[in-house]
């Protein structure tokens, strides 16, 4: 099957974001066709992540305008550049905002998924290849996000930032799976690796603590503590295993103490995705010595530093950080779409909201206010 | 068989440590009979520890004398008390400074061995039993260390501190197998895993250090990388399987970046010794990213910090502490003796002096001299 686009411009619409903070405007853009291993993509259902509203708001971080954002995404096959062969036009894909090339040491290390070439770089608004954006408006360049860019109808990626999943998947559902789901969640069965009837602390109840809960659930853990500064995410929680609550700010003492109050010694397992450094030393030393493993997920400043007594350590403790779940994008996405198909993983609690490609504005108020856990942007509405 | 001796009171000499940092007398002693789950055991042969010499100088810990000290020994059972029934008179026994219960969440834990009633415990001077000495002279007690005051040629040490082990091992070398080489070994073989071909940096090259190298040897890594302030340890390290060098004073930049450079990324593994922060941040960091584990066997300071960015853990590194190198003393120890005994593991070139025990102090000396690894004091000479 090859579509009558393949090899030339598609025009089609486009969220950009002109400058920082400002809302994205949908514009007709030019898509160039994708060049030596790289895929265009037609985008069917996109979502919103904190780390597109992170850059778009660009506090700290180098700016980088106009720009496409997006990166957690679902979409199929346009066509394929030179030297393509996994993939062919009709494909259903997510893009992923970090990649496989399948050749590098950490491709080839079974313990690593940050793979030389293609792991995340946020300040890079251009493709590998030639250095230059696959987007234009009257011919002036519009830059890329994470590689995905998936706020656009049309995007191009590279092939090794695409997983190949099974076509029978509900498309406006798996699409969660390109970023904070996959994340939190192979963050519990990946790497904290809880056993049965264990304990766990989840410090952060956003959309990835509680895909990391689900992990837990999923692992057949008994005890999920959350931990959150805010009480009333607590009901939320529940739907993805949390059965237990703390509430740093109602305890006069540092809250890692409260938990080894509670458990006896320390849980068995915690997993940390706030990227607040107060919250990683305590998920840190809430974990029992002897055979405790804390696990880091949230994304922690630049000039944060991560303290501890070092008997902590010695006294068996672990404490391992994870990107991405420590997922392999192509080569393990698509046995979590399968647990989703399998009826284990559950994802319809993630998605709290959903919304036209003409309303994507309203996906960042969600976000900025703190309401929902992931909104669902219908690109063809 | 029940010796002679069995419930009476035994007069036998003991090195007895009057004061801090003072020579050891030796002193006849009176050792009780076992009590409940204690066992009395002849000592045969016992070495000395950097343990023994740092509560011997009792620099900035709580002072505990008269006190019987030693710890890594070799010894056979003169009696039992009431309820053991693991052992009986005439096995050969090490005697190790933490203890194994078998009944604890910890002993029932397959990941730790950090009992709950039998953890190391420098403070105790007194058997658990009935919280008083075993030793005596002329009625008045002489403290214990560490459950084991293996300066004796009688000493009671509960039967949960006691490894039973192949009475046809060589007497004279596996008792040190009783702390510090098994640490070292343990730490490198249980908790870092090198694998076949990869690449374990050890930081500290004395006895510890190069027993974690002894243990990169046996898994086969094939660049063992030694790292110590002093570079005359090189030439000795070698026999345990250390092929590259790295003297921190002898470069202007971190250790870690030296290390990072030489490996193209780091090692796959790190295993520090030293018990200095500094270092124990450096083994951490010189770890490859994707995969790295560091390992910490050093005790620290009682103030010390260790500090480190977070993102070198989001990296995906890891960082573990571990107590008497994750071995159960009852449980594990036995199998340890057999690698010697199968001539994987080899002992003799820990094995740098011997003494009679009329002259122990001299491997005192040998020690605070940093001369040497290992001394072995004879017990019947």
């Amino acid at each position: 099957m090859v579509s009558n686009t393949a090899g030339k411009v598609i025009r089609c619409k486009a969220a950009v974001a002109w400058e920082a903070a400002k809302p994205l405007v949908i514009e007709e853009v030019e898509v160039s066709p994708p060049q030596a291993n790289e895929v265009r993509v037609k985008i069917l259902f996109t979502s919103l992540c904190h780390t597109d509203v992170y850059f778009w708001e660009a506090k700290g971080q180098t700016p980088l305008f106009p720009r496409i954002f997006g990166h957690e995404a679902r979409g199929i096959v346009e066509s394929v550049g030179e030297g393509v062969t996994d993939l062919k036009p009709g494909d259903h894909v997510l893009p992923v905002f970090t990649g496989e090339c399948k050749e590098c040491q950490h491709c080839k290390s079974e313990e690593s998924n940050m793979c030389d070439l293609l792991r995340i770089n946020t300040d890079r608004g251009v493709m590998l290849n030639d250095g230059k954006s696959r987007f234009s408006i009257n011919g002036k360049p519009i830059y890329h996000f994470v590689g995905t860019s998936t706020f656009s109808e049309y995007t191009v990626v590279h092939v090794g930032c695409l997983a190949k999943i099974n076509p029978a998947a509900p498309l406006d559902k798996v699409c969660v799976l390109s970023c904070g789901i996959s994340t939190g969640l192979g963050a519990t069965l990946n790497v904290a690796k809880p056993t049965k009837g264990s304990s766990v602390a989840i410090f952060g109840l956003g959309a990835v603590g509680l895909a990391a809960a689900e992990g837990a659930r999923l692992a057949g853990a008994s005890r999920i503590i959350g931990v959150d500064l805010n009480s009333t995410r607590f009901i939320e929680a529940k739907k993805f295993g949390v059965n237990e609550f703390v509430n740093p700010k109602e305890h006069d003492k540092p809250v890692q103490e409260v938990i080894v109050a509670m458990t006896g010694g320390g849980v068995d397992r915690s997993v940390e995705c706030t990227g607040s450094v107060n919250a990683m030393i305590s998920a840190f030393e809430c974990v029992h010595d002897g055979w405790g493993v804390a696990v880091l997920v949230g994304v922690p400043n630049k000039d944060d530093s991560f303290k501890t007594h070092p008997i902590n350590l010695l006294n068996e403790r672990t404490l391992k950080g994870t990107f991405f779940g420590n997922y392999k994008p192509r080569s393990d996405l698509p046995s979590v779409v399968e647990m989703y198909m399998n009826k284990e993983l559950e994802l319809e609690k993630f998605i709290t909201h959903r919304v036209p490609f003409s309303e994507i504005n309203k996906a960042f108020e969600y976000m900025l206010k703190g309401e929902g856990l992931r909104c669902i942007i219908h690109m063809t509405e």
